[in-house]
């Protein structure tokens, strides 16, 4: 909100506001600022205070002046070199996701983020995080985890408690077969350098996770994404995509994916298995929604084997996002170049926090504590369904795990940048996609959509837009 | 040793050795075995022992026979799919380079290791280690630390004095020019993935660590190497590869280079920028020895005040290998790119251990622990180098920092391969090449060679060597 007497001026308020939002790239280069009559009338201010304030923006380099067009946002002062590797128009600017995800940790609102993607950090308290962290700091422990680096492969301990773990999900890996890593990201980064060359055609849910789109782009390879509906992905497409580009991987949420919540059917995962194996290609299964999921959830890995399937997922969903531990499980074979990647990308990971979390997994700790959250998440989701549904959002999918998706009715690109002025982070449909297109979808996370003042004041800005172009 | 009367036979033991080796890919895919002969001498066993071993590691399948020709280490079952990204002949496979760091984290000998990069565990004992993490484990700390990401660039607190850290060596960055990484590993991984696209020449140390050219080949680059003199590089090659080439970017360890020790003048720094200036090319400056070098080091960052040059650095050589923790500080208008891929890569780094590290730097703990571990040094290195040069090894540069980069007078490959039957593993100077030949060289840790009973060891075995060959 601005706020007229305090020692800035309102134009100068608004100001700081767009320059913040810019320099956040929450405004993209080449995005154009509202007309000043529409910005005064969103923000209750007259012209001339806008106009003052677009006029420091140009001052301050911020914005260029179109003429008759408008306020432009300037591309930044060294614009990215652009390659010469193959770039077809299926690639996204990584800045969209990024610029979401730094916006995510500002935490600049008091309040819980609709569009963030993971728990409030009340969600994930337990007792016993701080037992484990003492169990590991011994002075022993301490010098032994500190003065030394960690094995390559990860902390022997909790490679091992990751092998019962996976055994729960009937997928049977050694710790030989098992690499941790800085979060699940670095496990899809590792898998993806390691089984790809640039230009390698890899295909990739659609809807899906923005920083996986622009990890592959900035990796110069060419993305084709794949309808994923409610029983699975669209195999009919990837069967094409089979045929046309021979693509060397296919990167897939199978279990509660994100952004629709779908899960894997056996039939569809039996499928999928065959189409790898007519075609040659390798799946890599990423299960970071696997604490929120029923165990008896099917993945494509324990169908396979891990044969030509790596297994990936991690622990910030549901215990530490702080502590960035992930991992993966790899065939035998492939399992010393992913090794040899995560050498020469980070050498290791810090053995500290994975023997703490090690001692969670194996005492069982963190399998209650994912129960609870199960409980919370239940409850949760049900009373958020509701209110998005009588605030005249449409679910495209049916509610489960941590997301939903939702039809707002208007373009909500648009709408979140509305938002933004109520300190409010939408999850616009537009990130979800390969080919960065309108979309009136977006993505909200159950346990911070609960408040019904969210609701009132998205309704309010989406009816506003609505009428505006309806 | 091979011990007889134990419950494994003589070739069983010899085999297991070989089978241990080629699974470490100490013993690289197509690298051939000792003859049965010679194999026999060395070992002290009969050549029946070793036509028994030879046997049983060709049943296991790890290697093959050629005919007339010896025996084999077969390539893995999944061999590395070529890519059709260029590659010359100066780009090296990543095996031997993270083989020898695997081989380094497996601790199998107990005695100090002369070819590790880091110092033994007992070198970096200091008591407010303890007290650092004790004070960001408090239980609200703790909670703060762990349930939710870290800031994308890294804690706060840390690149606070990361800043005020730089500013002791003439280097100006403001926090918001610093970036915290899982060592000074993913500073140079990141910085070569913003600035470069598959194909782009780099320029590159030579000698250099072999990790660094790992990582770049990896990355399908073209490889530029440049001879590292006392001075600094040589000058007049990196000015015919910019004619020729146009390289993106030059990666120098400016100051107690690796494996030379070498430090750059004044002069040459200047030089180096012009030479950037004149051709548009980025500098990444690695300054990971940096804690054992006086600080009126000249910098390249310093001169140009980080222009077109980016710093790096980390905390393994110093304070805690294990805590993983590095860092870069860049341009303004570069930073923002590099956390982009910071993000895609590892999202972010946890914050807990990066708050112990910015107490130990604030508290003046990290300088007074520097200033201790360069005295103990001068006097490891005096005591190193005596024995070196009364075993017959010269010193081909001016001993400094803690590498000794000396000529053994043998191919140091086959004399490493010789060593590991004593469970001592050296770095031969074969590694520190972008294109693998064989050198008579060798890098040694001077912290880890101060014992009299490896000297004698090394010696028996170059002699034996040295008598073959001569």
């Amino acid at each position: 909100m601005l706020t007229p007497g305090t020692a800035q001026t309102l134009a100068e308020q608004l100001a700081g506001r767009y320059a913040q939002r810019i320099h956040d790239r929450l405004l993209a280069p080449g995005s154009r600022l509202p007309s000043v009559r529409l910005c005064a009338a969103q923000q209750g201010v007259s012209p001339s205070t806008v106009v003052a304030a677009y006029d420091r923006l140009l001052a301050l380099g911020l914005v260029e002046a179109r003429r008759n067009r408008g306020f432009y946002v300037r591309e930044p002062v060294a614009p990215r070199r652009r390659s010469s590797a193959p770039a077809g128009p299926q690639i996204p600017a990584p800045v969209d996701a990024t610029a979401l995800i730094r916006a995510m940790f500002h935490n600049r609102a008091e309040g819980p983020q609709p569009g963030t993607g993971v728990f409030p950090p009340d969600w994930l308290e337990t007792p016993f995080l701080a037992t484990a962290v003492r169990r590991v700091t011994s002075p022993a422990a301490l010098r032994k985890a500190s003065l030394q680096y960690g094995e390559p492969a990860g902390d022997a301990s909790l490679r091992r408690a990751l092998a019962d773990k996976l055994a729960g999900l009937n997928i049977q890996a050694t710790p030989a077969q098992i690499i941790t890593t800085v979060g699940a990201s670095q496990a899809l980064d590792i898998v993806s350098r390691t089984l790809l060359r640039p230009g390698d055609p890899v295909m990739v849910e659609e809807p899906g996770w923005a920083v996986e789109f622009a990890r592959l782009s900035a990796l110069g390879m060419r993305i084709l994404p794949v309808p994923r509906g409610p029983e699975g992905p669209d195999l009919a497409v990837m069967a094409r995509y089979c045929e046309a580009h021979r693509p060397r991987l296919f990167v897939s949420v199978s279990v509660l994916h994100n952004p629709t919540g779908y899960s894997l059917t056996p039939g569809s995962a039996h499928r999928i298995l065959q189409l790898a194996a007519a075609h040659d290609f390798h799946i890599v299964e990423d299960d970071s929604y696997s604490h929120l999921a029923p165990e008896q959830a099917v993945r494509l890995c324990a169908l396979d084997e891990l044969q030509r399937t790596i297994y990936v997922s991690g622990f910030a969903k549901i215990l530490a996002p702080g502590w960035r531990i992930g991992y993966l499980a790899a065939p035998d074979t492939l399992a010393p170049r992913l090794l040899d990647t995560k050498l020469i990308s980070t050498l290791s990971t810090p053995p500290l926090l994975e023997q703490a979390l090690a001692w969670c997994i194996a005492q069982g700790q963190l399998r209650r504590h994912a129960e609870r959250v199960r409980v919370r998440l239940d409850a949760a989701r049900a009373r958020s369904v509701k209110l998005a549904e009588a605030h005249g959002c449409r679910f495209v999918a049916p509610p489960a795990g941590l997301f939903g998706w939702v039809d707002a009715g208007v373009d909500t690109e648009v709408l979140a940048q509305r938002l933004l002025d109520a300190a409010y982070l939408l999850a616009p449909g537009a990130l979800f996609h390969a080919a960065r297109q309108a979309s009136t979808l977006m993505r909200i996370n159950y346990a911070t959509t609960q408040e019904a003042a969210f609701w009132k004041v998205f309704a309010r800005a989406r009816d506003a837009l609505g009428a505006r172009s309806g």
